[in-house]
């Protein structure tokens, strides 16, 4: 499907900040980019275009003061064939190549070393991406999206004792249940067609049958409409804009719009 | 039932340190002491005997140096009529007496502020004691006792997390759970006839009725062979053992023998 | 001095609630009350009043729905010799009367158990009330007095990192600090004549020399003009409105005002 | 100088494991590789050699089960140029290539957004590699190397709090300050000749001037003598082995020698 992506950021800098922004759409064989434009009004100095984590998208550094506009637009082709998920085979660790592995570790916001009793107890019956599906439905029926209960500091199991999040906090806990299950498991930052109220979204990959594979656990957007921006261990990783000071939001909008029906 | 308990501590401390014992049975309506002594050997100043936490039970200071042997021989009469915990209702908050208030909050290692979505999820549907019976049977159900794998600064969010832990670890999240459901919950230490391999144990009192329940949510002992030692907020309060300094434990025993076979 | 307060809450409780409100100026040999009043309207059932923790003040249970108003109005003289803490003793362990015992303990918010080290290379070499006055005067200089730096779930050790906070959290690390030291320490909510600008404040009370001192570690206010209502081991028991359920603030407004000049 | 460097590692593994070895030189320019030999005795499937985090040194994969006696012999020449790190700038974020940037982030052992005012206040009015010199001697004056103070779960943040801790504690603070202050910096194992008792070390690099520089914050080993295995974002990147499973350490012998003398 083509998709056409805007994005409007307006935000004021009291004193002087270096910004990352990580709002452009990755190239990749399942989405194909026709045209994008990074527009910044007020930054003071060049934008410096750089590779995303795992090389996979790119991100740009700015530098500002006072008022900044950022607008992005692009336009693409989602052309993806999802893979039968519950039917893939784990991939045996000693076959996990080195660019996999970094995905296997606990990390600050999935925290998988906490989860293997459980992950034992609740999944160790299932193999195969299965055992990866009823994670995920786990996930959609045991926990509540409610937007204002969790905050950049949660954890996978903050989220998992406080039963609701948002999508990061879903994403967070797909990846530690993927882990804990010795499955390679990374976040990644999407436009999602189709996301009510339209927004940056964050969805899982796992590493299936020697490929990544994306799984929403939030359920709330179709996944042949995704358009990835870029990949990391977590939501550090995969932020729409790393602030590097501070700075006030004056409004923010993100519009996922289908142009081939 | 007549219960004889016998404790032996043989502990080294390297330095000068001062020692909160909590090990002597609680004079109670329901356990009545016939007698009880508890000796010393290597205090390096007198026995200061203290009440305990709610003015239950009592607590003795010692002075140390080198070894300390303490051991405490008591025989007591266990007469508790088990109520019927299911069908007692729960207190309307405002008639809690102040005693009971201080174990509605969440505490350390009780943090049911975390909880309440889960709680209200898993249980919100119960009224009266069945909501507490049915806590305690899902943390039977869901938690292994697995000695080793939790230790002192666990609290009942990592212990429901990790789905493992031992008697302290059980006590937490039942008093978690119930404070998160509005009950005020203390935890309790105890000597359990029953309980294999013995050693000190702990379980949760809900307050429901107008009055304190014993729950143990390991289901290792009987409630009516235990023979409570002290009450508290959690574990930090009901510490056999409180050393301000640092010992060595060369043997520690504790032995529970029903008498009136 | 003579102190006239005033207080003003309004508040919307969108469902049935229960609220527990700590507002009440705790008579005190310190502090005698001339008058005071506590009104609410929009109250749904009638107020319950109940005694504060330790059995100092008062609290008084609510049940709500809609629209909340409470005002409370009261006048006291405050006739505080300040001892000279950094001449009194520090009480021997195996001293301390029940009712302060359960202030050494480390809580959810103070603890002290993770500042040991840290106590005694910085304090260590300091005897008495001088080394608590020292304490109070490394967070005075350490720590920036900085509004909406910390939320309700900072706890002494964040804040010790974060090096910033308001009262809550400075009080929390005089606590955390005099019990990691031995000394009993808890958090005591107040009235604050000087507090700019007026608000609900927290200080700490440590136990040196058989009674409690108050150390307001902000330094922002000065100690003959505190108005206490309340104790407690940290910051949960000290809360001036507990709600059982969820709420909205419209307003709320704190005044404090010298009516003997 | 030349090094000769022997470890041999015996464990038990109860049940079949799969397991990480991290243990061998990288060879870089600045640490030349003569000979090197990793030895399994007791693997029950191929030895399976995995690059490392970065591309840095190299990793092995082994299925085990029972006993496991791993040997590693190595030679090698260290012949590295010690920058002038106090004189060394610190690189402007927008000029920072890609593969430093995930080294900016916090990260789980290394909560850098956690200590940003701390290390504004105490090393802001510092420039250039001087900052994190004195960053390093801070740590060296004010935390206890103190085996068996801290384990596998603690963090930058709780090191800092507990003012103790290890060779790992001490490389994760030094990383969340540099991190904390806008300089990428990521974790180190190697081996130490000089190391008092020897073992398996760890300790930090920072981004300065283009480029990689190790920074001991422990000062137990002279840096002239560190032969790197692997780098990553903090100590799970970096372990020397990692099991899939659970295992009995035998024993655990590292010897670094000197012999070029």
């Amino acid at each position: 499907m083509r998709l056409s992506i805007d994005v409007d950021l307006d935000y004021c800098f009291p004193a002087p900040a270096d910004v990352l922004l990580a709002v452009e759409v990755a190239q990749l064989p399942d989405q194909v980019l026709i045209e994008d434009l990074l527009t910044v009004d007020g930054a003071t100095g060049p934008m410096v275009p750089v590779a995303g984590e795992d090389g996979i998208g790119r991100r740009t550094w700015l530098t500002v003061e006072g008022g900044l506009r950022a607008t992005y637009r692009a336009v693409l082709d989602v052309e993806r064939t999802l893979a039968p998920i519950g039917t893939l085979p784990i991939c045996p660790l000693v076959q996990l190549p080195p660019e996999a592995i970094a995905y296997l570790w606990p990390s600050r916001y999935c925290e998988s070393d906490r989860f293997e009793a459980f992950v034992d107890r609740h999944f160790g019956d299932l193999s195969g991406g299965a055992r990866l599906l009823a994670m995920r439905d786990w996930i959609q029926g045991e926990m509540d999206y409610a937007p204002g209960t969790s905050d950049t500091t949660t954890t996978a199991a903050d989220a998992f004792v406080a039963r609701q999040g948002v999508c990061r906090d879903f994403a967070h806990l797909m990846a530690a249940f993927a882990r804990a299950s010795g499955v390679p498991a990374r976040l990644t930052s999407a436009y999602a067609w189709g996301l009510k109220p339209p927004d940056f979204h964050a969805v899982t990959e796992v590493w299936l049958d020697g490929g990544w594979h994306v799984l929403d656990a939030t359920g709330l957007a179709p996944p042949e409409g995704l358009a990835r921006i870029g990949v990391g261990r977590d939501a550090t990783d995969i932020a729409f804009m790393t602030i590097f000071g501070s700075a006030v939001m004056n409004s923010q909008r993100v519009t996922v719009t289908r142009v081939d029906d």
